[in-house]
This record gives structure tokens, C-alpha cells and sequence, in this order.
């Protein structure tokens, strides 16, 4: 329970939602603001007042998967109104305030430096990394299934990089009957592939193997999906770049050569916003009540 | 290889497109009727001329996967014209002449009896329903991850009849990490489901058991779904009903409680063209070549 | 519950100790003979005394896995004394009370319907052979790993038949990491081996097919691994036959050509016998709760 | 190929036995000792004479997986005689000879340092450990089924450590229908185990979790399966450690609360052992390949 916790939650997509359902559900005190166009309302969060004492008591302020930009402006899909974040505001938040966010940069960086608050981007972390990468396999599998006039199953599907989002990939397809086979780097990704029952690619040695694929899902951030590995696949090919932008494909090359290429970045919040949301919680929840002690009695 | 045989194929789908690229790789000779809007044109399939003497060569005729209406029509989406078949067209093919249809109903049954020439609906055939049941699981997969804001991953997922369909579809959720229970009727299929990892639930006893689940996915085609079993879902389930029409769903039950119901028909045609129309050819391939033998020296 | 239930366990082996664990556990009235060499002793179980009354209470008779021989004896491993049912003792149980046994032969079958008792062959049973599919598989498991020099993983297998037994046997080798060809004659089994990401190899054409292999399973219970079968496997294979006696195999061609080849038979009391009995226990209890009403305020 | 190359195999077990047969097939020239006891002869290889001028062709020594007693001896079951591996032997190899062991020694890295030449412990590679978790994970299997009486499907199985072999060992136990809980102690490797569809045990905060178990596999080699735990665990449960000796396990409480727990080292020599010598005979090849070059016109 999150008893005499105040979290704020300021802007954000359908993923916030359930932060804060989850949140109200563990007794902490919510105060939100970039929900006003919010169709549904929540009985139970109190709209977060800029200009009140509300700010000394936040132990959390959850900012949107993607941060802040570089003016301090945070966004909101349910609200109009553009929210900005001073660094007057913050500093009035106590010394053990928790800044979360999902992916961070300079600007955020430098700014909760000088406040001098912890600052957590979420989606550096591993086990959010892992947890997230099932939503987006999910998200492959519906983009592949919509994309393609023919099964997974019996299909020959190259899966690159082995990393925390491949290795769901590659074991998934290959539940689905798909021969897969996996690009990677090093000896003990290899191994490990192999493992797995799965075909492993050098992909230091590229030029060796035979890339010839129906599906290719790329996970590697770095245009390794290039004219000459394009060059080997069949028109009908399907490429999905799930690397974040810009993906590694050169589109355009794929495009020339008629095949159709898909740049498919944050699946999570599109196909399953509430179990991303409920990701975020989960960690937000043991963060707080790891590094924050509460003396429930006297506080709440 | 099926050099000297001649097939007409009349009417239909995506399916047919590949039926007809499948019948031309084997070397038959193929007319097609049905097709005259298509974009693509096919260089050597021959228009199927009613009038000419075609008829009297024809080892086999493809009729769409909805067979033929009451009376005697044939759909084609490629057309805006309609195909009828009449009975003396029927009547000169030769007496070997086998026709091949999706399903059947009592004008083609007659008809065919009739003309004395050999039906086969090929969606009776057990083969057919299992190659089937591969695209009908990705159809599902892509409308269960479409239509919900949680992953299948760490859900609890009932479904309902573990034949043809339902074997594929719990085996596939299953290892998507659903927890996943099948409904069936018979003491074998509870044993089975118990062997796979899964749990049975007894449909002949069914009110005692917890029918709590998040997605309910229904291949048993009677009305099982019934308000008594829509009552236990919580409001977030999806049922998703892949019975043949008209479901075994209480659609306006559901639908008053709140409860999304999507009755999915037709998936392989809708996900996976290519492949159901695959699956169709190879049946055809191998009745064609089982029954027909054709001297190809004289013959072609 | 069986309270009130009164069954008697006659011979067997591990299993039968497990069985009358069971029985004692839903407070069942459990009779018990051929258990007299058994270190453990049953502080809840009567001995049976063939001379007495009891025989008119009994509900049920739980015979040995194997049955009867001709002679009307029952063997268990737990005695050195031969126990013999008479018909005149059978006669004398209640006209409802079930008599089960593993397998039956000639003489149990007519001795039953002399006395006009139902007679039970739990291995005839779909749900009973499901079950004890799951401790063959994990004992075929076992002697695999062996009798081999090498890994299932990465080694070429093949089942043959996809019965009970074959379905189980087929989608855990797979899932050790084996390359599985699964040997059937329907081609509705062809597809579900191909559903299940396998390799059919249709058995009425076996000529066609290349049949090299490392580990060859069968669980067909005819003459199927022949001297032609034999004659393609490398030296280093080996053939493990799962068929009931005498198998399928060709045992002394096998062994000419210096191929290790082994008749597996009764792996689930070997190898689980606390499960096997576990599995038979269960359907005793179905049954007899199905079928005898017990008015437990009189009876018990 | 490994034409021009010359390749020294001094002692160790049926696994050497492969890889004599594998350099010999990737024709290597290929010098023993320690086989002179062994039924079958090698005619490929050549008789290792110490005092010869072989050692100044060698490439390659391959020790036992052992390695080397403080002493400097090596090992071989095939040989009733001490082998000894000089100093000044060793320096008479060319500067550029790789020395492949499987685990090493002060002794044996004092050694090679001495005489400057590149030591190849072979387990501490991360692909080698990964391939041979293969072979640890069948043999775990084997043994867990020799050891209990009742099915691993549908029993509750423990795997503590989710290092390269507690992967394989928690994705094979879930596969073969067990439930698996795996003990791990980092949020990232909790991630996965969940994503697996598994539970994860927080090893951190082990008291806080239920340990009941049929079956627990130790894989962290430190005391961890200690009597606070194994006090947990009913009569019945079977404990198999895998860690290198002398295990995680306080094996003389288990014994005295009459639980059964097996030490199970070398498992891949035992159950596999042409796959493990193949294991080794692949990387070795790999960087004798990518390390040395030969010119081969001029050498072979
Ligand atoms: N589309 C979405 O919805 C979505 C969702 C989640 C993540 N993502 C994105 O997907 C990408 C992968 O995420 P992740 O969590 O799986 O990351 P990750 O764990 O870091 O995996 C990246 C993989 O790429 C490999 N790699 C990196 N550079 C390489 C190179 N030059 N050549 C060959 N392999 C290379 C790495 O190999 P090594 O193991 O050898 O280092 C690693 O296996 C990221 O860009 C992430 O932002 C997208
Ligand atoms: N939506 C699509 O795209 C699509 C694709 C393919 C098929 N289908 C349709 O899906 C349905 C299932 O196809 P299938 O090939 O799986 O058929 P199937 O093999 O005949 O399976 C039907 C299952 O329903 C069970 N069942 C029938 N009546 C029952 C009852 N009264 N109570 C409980 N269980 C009952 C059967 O149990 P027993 O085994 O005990 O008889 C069997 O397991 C059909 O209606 C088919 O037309 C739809
Ligand atoms: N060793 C043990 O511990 C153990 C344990 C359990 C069972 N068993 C024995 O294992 C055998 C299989 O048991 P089960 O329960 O799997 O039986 P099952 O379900 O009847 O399966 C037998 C399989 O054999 C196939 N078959 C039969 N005759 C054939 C032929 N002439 N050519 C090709 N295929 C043929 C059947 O094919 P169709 O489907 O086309 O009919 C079926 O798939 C039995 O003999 C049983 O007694 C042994
Ligand atoms: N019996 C056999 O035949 C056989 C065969 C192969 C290997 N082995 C032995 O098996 C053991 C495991 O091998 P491996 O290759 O899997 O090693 P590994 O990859 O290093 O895995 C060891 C695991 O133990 C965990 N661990 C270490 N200390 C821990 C602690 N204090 N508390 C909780 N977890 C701890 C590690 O967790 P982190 O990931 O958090 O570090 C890691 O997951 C080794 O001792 C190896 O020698 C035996």
C-alpha cells in the first residue's frame, strides 16, 4: 500500500489512466493535471493546483513515456492546454521527491540536476524493458497477422538482435510455427539462440548467409537493414523495424525495390495501453516504497 | 505435377488467385470465370467460354468457398456479373468430373446427384479444418490483440470446444503466457486438455466452475454463451466467437451487459488469402492425382 | 467423498498402494489382499478375508493392471501366495458392484459376464490412456537420454503413430529441440503434425520417404519397424518401441545390423508409480460416484 | 577445414574420443596420449611422443575438461599411466600454440603465464556454458525422473538461479507440464521469468515466499538451499544440485529431515558425451580458424 504517499501524474496517454487507477487503488494521494478533456473522470484524483502548497508534499511526479521537451513542456493526448514545468515549481518539491519519466534528455537531465531530484527514466531499466517487450511482441504479431496474406506459421521469419525485445520476438514466432532464425553479434547470443532450437545469423559475417525471409523484424537499433540486405529479399517480404526512431531500415531503398517496410515504434501504448500502464505502476510502486519510508500514523 | 488435366475455376475470392497461380505452376490448363474485374490478369489462364467446348475436358471445377446459392449462382467479388451453372453444362463434362466447393447445401447436393459427378466439400474434410484451423488462430490472435487494452500475456483466457479449432487456439494462447482453460464435453478431450498443461473445464457441469476469464473465445457452434455464463465475465472481457454463423453467442445478452462480442466468420480468407487458398490447392492436387490418372503422352 | 464405499484392491504392484492411499483418503472402506510382504503396512485398511461376509458389501473390486490370468489367478509383487477369484465368491458381491482391471483377456471377460458384473478395462479407456500418455512420454524420456551417447536436442527423431501416445511423444521431443517427423496414415494426422510445426511421413507411401534418424519411437502396435525400415537407420540410432508386446520392431534384424533396439513396455508403473495409481484412483472415484448412489446417513 | 594444422590430445574421457574424431574429419593432423587402453584405435592419429620433435609443430594441446592436478599430471580413463606435462616441454611448442583446458588452476595459469603461452579455459566461455546447458538440462531430466515416483508434469518445481543453465532448466521443467518457480535475486532477471509465463522468487526476501516444492534444482553455486529451506519442503521432494562442488545445498540436513538430495556434477560427459566432445571440438576449431593462419600450400 502506498498510504501516505502524494504522487502527481501530469499528462500522458491511456497508460496514465492506469497509473492512476492503480495508484487510487493503493491509497496514495493522486493529483493530476492534463486530464481535463478525459471523457471518464476520476472521482478520486484531486486536479493538481500549480500555484498551491500541494508541491511540498509530492514524494513522485510521473512525467509522460516520452518526458519533457526541450522548453519544459510536457504533453497530454487528454488535454489542450500546453503544461510546463518550471524549475521554481520543482524545487519546492521536498529533497526526496522521485522524478519518473520514460525516456529522458539533456533538458530533463540538466534540469532535475540542478534541483537537485532524482530523476528515473523507466525505460532504461531492464525490467521494464523486459515487461514492456511483451506488449510489443503482441503489437508484431497483430502488425505481421494485418500485414501479410499468409501465415506465420510455415514462414520464414528473421528475427535481428537478441536483445530484451528478440528474445521475446524470436521465441514467440517461434511458437507459431514460423522457421526462425536470429542475427546476432556475439558467440554467446549464438549459443544461446541455438539453444532455442533457432537458426543463428552472424551478423558480423553477413554476407555469408542466406537472408532470404518472408518476415524480417528488426530490434537492432542501427541501419543494419540496409540495400543489400534488402537486395536478397523476395517482393512479397514483409520488413517491421520495431527499433526506435529511425528505426534501422533504409525505407526508401525498400520502398524503391517494392517491398513493404513499417517503422513500428511504442506498440505497447497502442495495443495494450492498461498492462504498459500497470508496468509503470508496478515499478513506480516498489521504487516508493523502497526508497521512501512512510510513518503512516503521523503522515496520513 | 498435373500436365494434361484441365480444371475450371468459377467465382471467388483472394483464395481463388491463388488457387488458379498454384493450378498453373503444376501445369494444368485452367479456365477461370469470375475474374474479369481482377487488376491483375492472369497470361495463361484461358476465359471460361459456357458456350464452347471446354465443358467436355474438365477433369475438375472450383467453386468458390461458398459454394452456390439456391439457385445455382455463383459469386465471385472479381465480377459484377453473375455466374449461374446449369445442369446441362453440368451434364457434358466428363463422368469423372469431380467438383470441388468450400460447403455445400441441399440445391448443390441435388444438382450434383443429379448430373451423377462427384462433390466434395472440402470444409467437411478433416485435413482442410485443421490446415484451416493455422490462419483461424492468427485471424483470432490479430482481433483478440485489436480489440483489448491488456495482453494476452498473464491473461485468463477460456475456450470453448477443443476440436479443430479449439486445439490450435489453446495450445497458441497458451504459449503466448495465458492462463488458459478449455471448455469441453467428453472425459478424452478433459484428459487431453489436462496433458497439454491446461485446464479442463466440464461443459456438461458447467455451473460449477468459475467461467471468470478476460477473453472468451468460443468455437463450439451452438448457443453456449448463453446470459447465464455472459453473467460471470467482468465488464473489461472480450468474446470473441468463431462458430459458424450464427454463433453460439447471446450477442444482445452481451451487448446489454456492457460485454464486447465479436462474431469473426471467415478468418482465413481475411488474414491469410494466400495460405487458405495453398491449403485448397494441395487437397485438389492430391484428389486429382489419386483419382484421375491421365496418359500424358496422348493426352496433353 | 466415498464415505460409505466399500472396495476391495486385490494384488498389483506400487500403483495399487497409491489407489488404496487414495480410497482411504476420501474415507472409502478399503479391502485389501496381496499386500501381506509389503514393509509399510495399511493401519487403515481391512484384510480381505475371502471366507467372510465382506464380499457382500463390496461396491467395487480393483483387480491388478494386467488382470487375470486364464487360470482366474491375480499376481502381486507384494505376496508370495497366489490369489484366486472364484466365480461362486464373485456371485456373492452386490449386482451393482464394478469390477475394474488394467487390461482384460477371454477368461475375465466371460467370468464377468457369467456373474453378469460390469466389468471395467481402464486401459480401454481414452481418458485412462491420455493420462498414462504423460508418464510414457517422461519414461521414454529417460531411456532416451540413456541409451544414447548424444543429446535429444539437435538430433533427428521420428515418431511413429500419433495416438495417445504419439501426440505426447511428438510435441515433447520437439520442445527438447529435436527435428520431428511424425509416421501416420490419415491424412487428417498428416495435418495436425504439420499444424504442430512438425514433419508428416505418410506411412502408406514409406518408400518415398527418408527415414534416417537418430531415435526412432514407435507406438504402433503392429509390425512396422521392418527389416526395410531398419536398413536405412545409421548405426548410432536407436530404436525405442513403445507398442504393446511384442511391439512393432524387428527386433533380431535390428540387432543384426548392430542397432540398439528396446522394448519399453509398462513405463508408467516404472517410472511414476505413485502418479499411474494417482491417474487410476481418479477414474475409480468418477465412476463409482456416477453410478452408485449411497444414501451415506444409512449406509455408512 | 583444418588442413595444416597439428593438433596435440592429451587424457580425458569419451568426450576426447569426439574430438579426435572431429579434427580428424576436418583433417587435422592429430597426435594422443592417453588413449593406449581404449577398445577402438584411432588409424588417423598419430602416437604422441614427448621426446620426438613433434611439439614443435603443435598448434593446439587440448587437456582434459579437468584440466591439471597441482602437479602438473593429466588425467585420461582410457590410460593406466601418469601423464605429465613439463615445463620445458611446453617450450618447445611454437610461440603462437593455443592450450585448450576446460576449467584451470593456479597451477595451469601459472604455467602458461611461465611459458607465455595463450590459455583457453574453456567453461568460463559464456557460448560453451550455454551449449552445454544443453546436455546439464537432459541429464537433470534423466535423473529427476529416476528419482521419483511420480510424473514431473503437473508437479511443482523450484530452479534456483536463472544463470545460462537455469534457463534452459525452467523453460524445459515449464514445457514438460511442471509449475515452475524460478529463485532469482535481480528485478531484471525477475522480468524474464515472468515474461517465460514462470513465477519468480525473490531470493533477496526469500522468507517472504512459499518454497514448498516437489522437485528444487539448485544452479548458484553458494550455500543457498539451506536448512531454513529444506525445512520447507515435504517428505517427498527431491532435491538436485547442480552447482560445482560441493553444491548449494546443506546435503546432511536434507539427510537427517530424510529428504533426498543428489549432487549431480558433470552431467554432460555423463549423458552426452559425443555432444559435449563436439561442444568442445566446434570452438576449438573456431579459434584455431580465426587465430592462426596457415598458408596451406606450403605447410600440408
Ligand atoms: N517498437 C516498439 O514498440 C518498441 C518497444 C520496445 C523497444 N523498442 C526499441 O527496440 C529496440 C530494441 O530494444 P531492446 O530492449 O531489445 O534493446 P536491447 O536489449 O539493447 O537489444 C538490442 C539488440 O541489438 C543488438 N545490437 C546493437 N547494435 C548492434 C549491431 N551494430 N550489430 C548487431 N547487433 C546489434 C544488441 O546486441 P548485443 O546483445 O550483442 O549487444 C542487442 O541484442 C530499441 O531501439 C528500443 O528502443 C521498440
Ligand atoms: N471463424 C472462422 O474463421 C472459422 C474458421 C474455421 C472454422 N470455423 C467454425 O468454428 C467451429 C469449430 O470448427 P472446428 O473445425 O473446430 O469444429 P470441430 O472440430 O467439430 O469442433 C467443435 C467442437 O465443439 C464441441 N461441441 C459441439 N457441440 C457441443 C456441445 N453441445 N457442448 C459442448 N461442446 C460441443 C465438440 O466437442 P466434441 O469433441 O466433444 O464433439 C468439438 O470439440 C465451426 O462452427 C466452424 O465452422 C470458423
Ligand atoms: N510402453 C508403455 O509403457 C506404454 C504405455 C502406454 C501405451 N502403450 C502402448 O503403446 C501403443 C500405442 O498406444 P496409444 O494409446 O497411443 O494407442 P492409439 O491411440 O491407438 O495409437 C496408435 C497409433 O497407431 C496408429 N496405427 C495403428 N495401426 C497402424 C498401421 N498399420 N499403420 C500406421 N499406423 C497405425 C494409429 O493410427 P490411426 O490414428 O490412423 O488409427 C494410432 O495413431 C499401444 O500398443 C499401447 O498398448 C505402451
Ligand atoms: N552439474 C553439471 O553437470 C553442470 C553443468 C554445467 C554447469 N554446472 C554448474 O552449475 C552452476 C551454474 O552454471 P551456469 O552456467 O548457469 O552459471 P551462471 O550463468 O553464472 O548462473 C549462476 C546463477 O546463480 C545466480 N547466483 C549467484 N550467486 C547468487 C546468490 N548469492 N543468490 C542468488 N543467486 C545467485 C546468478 O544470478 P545473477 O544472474 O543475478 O548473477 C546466476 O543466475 C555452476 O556452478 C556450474 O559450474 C554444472
Amino acid at each position: 500500500m502506498l498510504t501516505g504517499f502524494h504522487v502527481a501524474v501530469i499528462g500522458g496517454d491511456a497508460r496514465q489512466i492506469e497509473i492512476i487507477r492503480r495508484l487510487n487503488g493503493w491509497d496514495a494521494t493522486v493529483y493530476i493535471a492534463g486530464f481535463n478533456q478525459l471523457n471518464e473522470s476520476f472521482t478520486e484524483a484531486i486536479d493538481l493546483d500549480f500555484e498551491s502548497d500541494q508541491v511540498k508534499k509530492l514524494d513522485a511526479i510521473i512525467l509522460p513515456i516520452p518526458g519533457m521537451d526541450e522548453e519544459g513542456n510536457v504533453d497530454g493526448i487528454f488535454s489542450n492546454r500546453l503544461i510546463s514545468i518550471s524549475e521554481d515549481w520543482l524545487k519546492k518539491t521536498p529533497e526526496h521527491c522521485l522524478i519518473f519519466t520514460g525516456i529522458s534528455n539533456n533538458y530533463l537531465n540538466e534540469l532535475t540536476k540542478r534541483v537537485n531530484r532524482s530523476l528515473i527514466p523507466l525505460m532504461d531499466r531492464d525490467d521494464v524493458a523486459i515487461f514492456n517487450s511483451i506488449p510489443t511482441v503482441e503489437g508484431t504479431l497483430m502488425l505481421v497477422i494485418q500485414h501479410t496474406d499468409f501465415t506465420i506459421h510455415g514462414s520464414k521469419v528473421i528475427v535481428l538482435g537478441l536483445g530484451r525485445v528478440g528474445m521475446g520476438l524470436a521465441r514467440t514466432f517461434d511458437h507459431l510455427g514460423a522457421k526462425v532464425s536470429v542475427g546476432v553479434r556475439s558467440s554467446k547470443s549464438a549459443a544461446r539462440v541455438y539453444e532455442m532450437g533457432l537458426t543463428p545469423i552472424d551478423m558480423t559475417n553477413i554476407q555469408d548467409f542466406d537472408l532470404e525471409c518472408d518476415i524480417l523484424l528488426n530490434t537492432i537499433p542501427h541501419l543494419v537493414v540496409d540495400a543489400s540486405l534488402i537486395k536478397q529479399l523476395p517482393s512479397h517480404a514483409l520488413i517491421l523495424d520495431l527499433a526506435s526512431k529511425p528505426g534501422g531500415t533504409d525505407f526508401s531503398y525498400a520502398d524503391k525495390r517494392g517491398i513493404k517496410a513499417i517503422l513500428a515504434p511504442g506498440l505497447p501504448g497502442i495495443v495494450a495501453p492498461k498492462t504498459a500502464g500497470q508496468i509503470i505502476a508496478d515499478v513506480v510502486y516498489r521504487l516508493l516504497s523502497k526508497n521512501i519510508r512512510k510513518e503512516i500514523d503521523h503522515d496520513s
